[in-house]
């Protein structure tokens, strides 16, 4: 386990490859995104020259590979696998955009280990090996041709890997975590806003318009913290009292 | 010019490609994310064999390459070209990430020509011909070893044109586009904001603390639009002024 890097914690394993020349252009595509943990269950042929010289500089990648034989050795001690193929109606699991799962994955790669499963290049993954895994993800493609190489879908999902990582590190490097206004608290300066509107006659009761969802709508989209709340409240508050004389 | 899919509009050109092979996979690359039209400045070999092989079933992105002498032949008539390549401090051209960069190349080629531009294998793009395009594009890589394969190159940006793409329809397939607040218009309200505080006492000029800093957060995570400025502003100079009898 990596505490500090979850794509150290990130197994990419391999169904069945069958062109050693994919597994070492796959190894090239995880290290560029910082992920170095290969699995490949039953590979046709490896090691191979092929897939040496399609790693470029990544045979540290191929050097450390696991071969197993069979997806459950591969799976052994993960704690989550995503299943990387296209939407399916016969799987169990359920099913996500490869957005969605690889924020997923990253998050409980923090502190778990975990694993991304790709199917052979002609028949892709089984329903049965799909259904060893927590979630399918699918990347989103041309309806009328799909058909990423098998690098290539790793690539984009290493990509996609590192974008969660980097945002989830980003939003954690920040200054202060956002303390979120509950639910009562919004509702609670939403009355107060339309209270003093109708007071100061900006707001007619009897013909509101669609002033309030508007208004609603704009801080909804702000997404607001409990101390802007307060700041707001004591505001209108302020607004709604009589003039101090100058 | 495409009215309808933006993709359409997006030249994807290699520069001095080396490997057919590279030919070839970019070719499916697009193709699997539903890019067409491919630019190929002075390649090495091609057509090629090995591009056909490497293509799979994107021929027909291969047989409509145009074949070009410069890269400002390839450049010729397009309202808008991106640089793929890193991040540098020679370039006069500004830098974004990958996936700002998608969305500004998508949001244009709505209405216009637009290209995307990747280097040789080998040395990449000079700075020259970063310097002949707007923008210039770095997919986020392991500072260790960012050297992705071309086509996987290709394969992530065409993946991420097309997640913006389909970002972007969705957001249009909302009832009404959105018209956003100018610099002014925005700056308009926060000075009124700030004076109506003053006037009543709830903001002390002489030690204003954060107040407007954090009510300025609020509003841009918000992203006024023009209407919600004059609402607001609606609102506080009703605020402001006396109150009515009742």
């Amino acid at each position: 386990m990596n505490k500090t890097d979850p794509l150290k914690n990130i197994r990419i394993v391999l169904c069945e490859p069958g062109h050693p020349g994919n597994i070492g252009a796959a190894a090239r595509a995880m290290k560029t995104m910082g992920l170095s943990r290969l699995y490949l269950v039953s590979p046709r042929r490896f090691p191979d020259p092929e897939a040496e010289w399609r790693a470029s500089r990544a045979t540290d990648v191929l050097a450390q590979a696991v071969v197993c034989a069979s997806l459950d050795e591969a799976l052994a001690g993960a704690a989550f696998a995503v299943a990387c193929s296209a939407r399916s109606r016969e799987v169990a699991v359920p099913q996500a955009t490869l957005r969605e799962a690889a924020a997923q994955l990253v998050e409980i790669a923090r502190t778990q280990d975990t694993a991304l499963v790709f199917g052979n290049e002609t028949y892709g993954l089984t329903t049965a090996e799909v259904n060893k895994c927590r979630l399918l993800a699918s990347i989103p493609a041309n309806p009328e041709y799909s058909s990423l190489n098998l690098a290539a879908a790793v690539q984009v999902c290493a990509y996609e890997l590192r974008m969660a990582t980097e945002a989830g590190d980003s939003a954690m490097a920040g200054a202060r975590p956002r303390v979120m206004a509950s639910h009562e608290e919004v509702e609670g300066f939403y009355r107060q806003l339309e209270q003093t509107m109708v007071d100061v006659g900006f707001l007619n009761p009897e013909h509101p318009k669609k002033l309030m969802p508007r208004l609603r709508r704009l801080f909804a989209r702000a997404q607001l913290e409990k101390e802007e709340v307060n700041i707001l409240r004591g505001i209108f508050k302020a607004l709604g009292q009589p003039k101090p004389r100058k």
